[in-house]
């Protein structure tokens, strides 16, 4: 499974001592692009063809916290993708405490020209990309 | 219903001209903490009174875009309360665009010296502040 | 002397307890759009007519720290300003302890299609506002 | 000289296309909490040991833009030490573009118990340290 490391940044904590929970929907985010360069599919030119990848939804569950200078580790993969939908799912890991810091899922569509684009129809290889990804996981 | 009235500034916006998702999650707190004062429940004396309430999880659903310099409106309620564990929704307003942006929970509980407390029998004084905020829902 | 008033929030605190010193760069760019505004010159129309305003430079001297609820006020006006290049002054006062929490200036060119144009020439309404702005400060 | 390296994050983007210029101001704290790592000046036992170390000043020139997903390089050094005061140096180069991004200092002092000490006087390993460091950039 592809792992996205990196630390807690000062400027991440809040005045709990903790590192704020709005980072990690940042970490997310570094950690999904990360994961789609690996796939061969760069966040940078997906854009340059004219496609965005919006997030349509964001769950997460804090279970341990994360303070400054941990070092986190995330593990992405894909979780359910439709051709047209896709999920992100992400174990949060604070491989400083060694402790499960959260799990969490993001939802995604694909818009080209203002709509929402089917990748299974109207970019193949990327969709190819995706499921390929999928079956690794087992 | 509580509501907190907020711009969307540009230092709020991503590459994709519109505010980034993760925003989304600063402007519940902010909302919340506006709607525990008008509750009589200031935060700041919260902490000060040595309990903490953390997160514990998020939920957002991201429905349509918001941009630089629209006005939001952030309608906050209590949603489910156990003595324990408190549920907090929102609907996001984009009262520019005129579109409902977004639909979000977080879930808190409360802390003191290291260990999750019952409002109700530790705090029965705010306790009685957040079924009150409840009563008034209906 | 225009005033742009805002609370410090709880997710711009850090683990010092007090509010983090990059958040108060934000700050002044809330101000100053805001600032902006008030002289007629939407940042947003800005830049929709093609001109960027990026910014060159920043100083920012820490006076008092600011902690979270604080109210703030920020004061804002033209420093220098040349035709071509604009300076921006700002005293931010931490209202709830009536301290002045810090003082900075930020320096501006404006750009159309990727080079840097003289407001004076290429702009002179822009022009004419911002000097008017500066007599008013007298 | 010390070198920090990261990446530029989509989250740290605006609508202009660049990372925000706020964004900087985390970066140089990075690359200072970094640079003191390596000094042997651990932030985290810093702050363990009761003693502070705020921002009294930042100045940031910004030169060149930096986009999404380019590679960055601080330099990072001590520019001005008084034993009391502290002036941190940063050359902020964009790898990708081969071009230096933006010049910056940042000043501070060091706090314990509320009141600005000496280094030098109060804790001399670390006067040591940070006067070992300068001579190394001959």
């Amino acid at each position: 499974m592809f792992k996205y490391l990196r630390k807690a940044h000062y400027h991440e904590t809040d005045q709990m001592g903790l590192i704020h929970h709005s980072n990690y929907v940042k970490w997310m985010e570094e950690a999904r692009i990360a994961f789609m360069d690996e796939l061969g599919l760069s966040y940078r030119s997906l854009e340059e063809s004219g496609i965005a990848s919006p997030v349509t939804g964001i769950n997460v569950e804090y279970k341990k916290p994360v303070r400054f200078d941990d070092e986190i580790e995330i593990r992405v993969s894909v979780g359910r993708y439709t051709g047209v939908k896709l999920e992100v799912k992400y174990f949060i890991y604070n491989v400083t405490s060694g402790e499960l810091a959260a799990e969490a899922i993001s939802s995604h569509c694909f818009i080209k020209d203002g709509r929402i684009i089917s990748l299974k129809r109207d970019k193949p290889e990327l969709d190819e990309m995706i499921r390929k990804s999928m079956e690794g996981q087992e």
